[in-house]
């Protein structure tokens, strides 16, 4: 299959890199010329350009720039393509992109494969960065829309080469889901580190600082990384955040009333719930071929 | 130097190797008569046994018992040793100990070796396990109080042996400290797993514990952690944790104020800080010397 990859940075490097081992022939697209140089002499596509018409022989195309720009070059294709060619994305929110995407283009279909490292940008490319990690293909079935099912499958096919496991849900039950496992935690933690910080007496701060271990690290963690990205999470997937920060500041409210009236009973049969209720999180690895 | 170790568990097995191999003579102190045979078979104390009297040649004993029991555990050895003994304790609260163990025993001065790991008991003790982790020594300098610093500079120089990072400071500012960043992070922790198991809609629920990834195991992970840890930090440093929280639940209810009035320029504010901030509480590690 011809696929073509407009963005060459981390996921689209390794969407190359993973198609072109399953024996695709990738089409690449960057902005820079350089990116196009770097990502033929590293084997990551048989082709790349600046040119938005070289990706005319594609019969799918995978669109991993960010989020803010995904609509407007699914415009942009609209414009170039055969209307047989089917337009994917990667990115993390889908009913903000998936909806207006489809508008331009019918045989739009929204995924998120989710897959990531710490390093960015095509030099951190590398094989098998999906393999066994979830991949979201989010189809509309709504009243006047409906994505196209053969189209569906086709992207489907493509994420099992990857070694993905495969969910198919509406756009906004995925973005409420990842609400909940990744866009909540971020806003968490963020607010972890931004109130210690405010400890007023600047002894007891410096000292929670140099007293932090490994239990604020991992509960900081994601709170402390890219400013952009946790943006434009709350930019794109704003109604869900909000939904679930809500929720989650009532239970802080529920917790602070049980430590004020020294409900020992609520706050232990919380904390046991929430010890067993993390393992469905953190164990469900269920086996990707039964989806 | 003659040093016993009350409470065979983790912490006490690791103390009893350290300072065995720093050429000291460690008695044992434990409930069960196994106890005592395992922690002489293993070479973690020179003797033990399960009366308290046997603790009488010791120069400095290490109550090593769980928080609730450590005050009562002074009191005990009150009526048994000579008045010139160190009594010290490793709990993670200070104040609620400090205080009432120091009513009970002139000697008596507050410790807290920060280290842990995953896996407890006796089988798990292991040499080096302090080395390079904060050990905070909280003597009372209140204007009836006093606590002795003869005896608070023994216990430094034990720490020292084990490779421990010192802090000295009074018991309120060290239970403040570890409120920021070891209690808080429990409770913010529990709460994002517990709204995220509440998710009204069954389906959305299965999506998000099958997509949830490192993200979400390192945010919840001090909160799945054991509950009756949870309770006796909750327990012993109730005023503190609650000021925390307060100041947490503020911050998040700042957050959703940003996303619903889209006010980007101050959330971006806020993701910026808090990365730059992290680096202060995951990277500030002195040279142990200095202190």
């Amino acid at each position: 299959m011809k696929i073509g990859i407009i963005g060459l940075g981390l996921i689209g490097g390794c969407l190359g890199i993973d198609f072109r081992a399953a024996g695709h022939t990738v089409y690449g697209l960057a902005r820079k010329e350089a990116s196009c140089q770097q990502a033929i002499a590293r084997g990551i596509v048989d082709a790349a350009s600046t040119h938005i018409e070289s990706l005319c022989p594609c019969e799918v195309i995978f669109v991993c720039t960010p989020i803010a720009t995904i609509v407007s070059m699914v415009k942009q294709l609209a414009a170039a393509l055969s209307p047989t060619t089917i337009i994917t994305d990667v990115g993390s929110v889908k009913a903000a992109i998936a909806t207006e995407a489809t508008q331009h283009w019918p045989q739009f279909v929204g995924g998120h494969p989710m897959s990531g490292k710490s390093e960015a940008g095509l030099e951190a490319a590398e094989a098998g960065l999906f393999q066994g990690n979830p991949y979201v293909i989010t189809p509309i079935e709504s009243a006047d829309v409906h994505t196209d099912l053969a189209a569906v499958e086709v992207i489907e096919q493509l994420a099992k080469q990857l070694g993905s496991r495969l969910y198919r849900c509406a756009p906004h039950a995925h973005d409420r889901a990842v609400a909940w496992i990744s866009h909540l935690p971020v806003m968490v933690s963020a607010n972890l580190i931004e109130v210690a910080l405010r400890e007023p007496d600047p002894q007891t701060r410096a000292l929670a600082q140099h007293l932090a271990s490994s239990g604020f690290r991992d509960t900081s963690r994601v709170g402390g990384g890219n400013p952009e990205l946790g943006l434009m999470m709350a930019q794109y997937n704003q109604a869900e955040i909000v939904r679930s920060l809500k929720r989650y500041q009532q239970a802080i409210a529920d917790t602070i009333g049980y430590l004020e009236a020294e409900d020992w009973a609520k706050l232990s049969e919380k904390l046991t719930q929430t010890k067993a209720g993390r393992s469905l999180f953190v164990e469900a690895r269920p086996d990707p071929s039964a989806t």
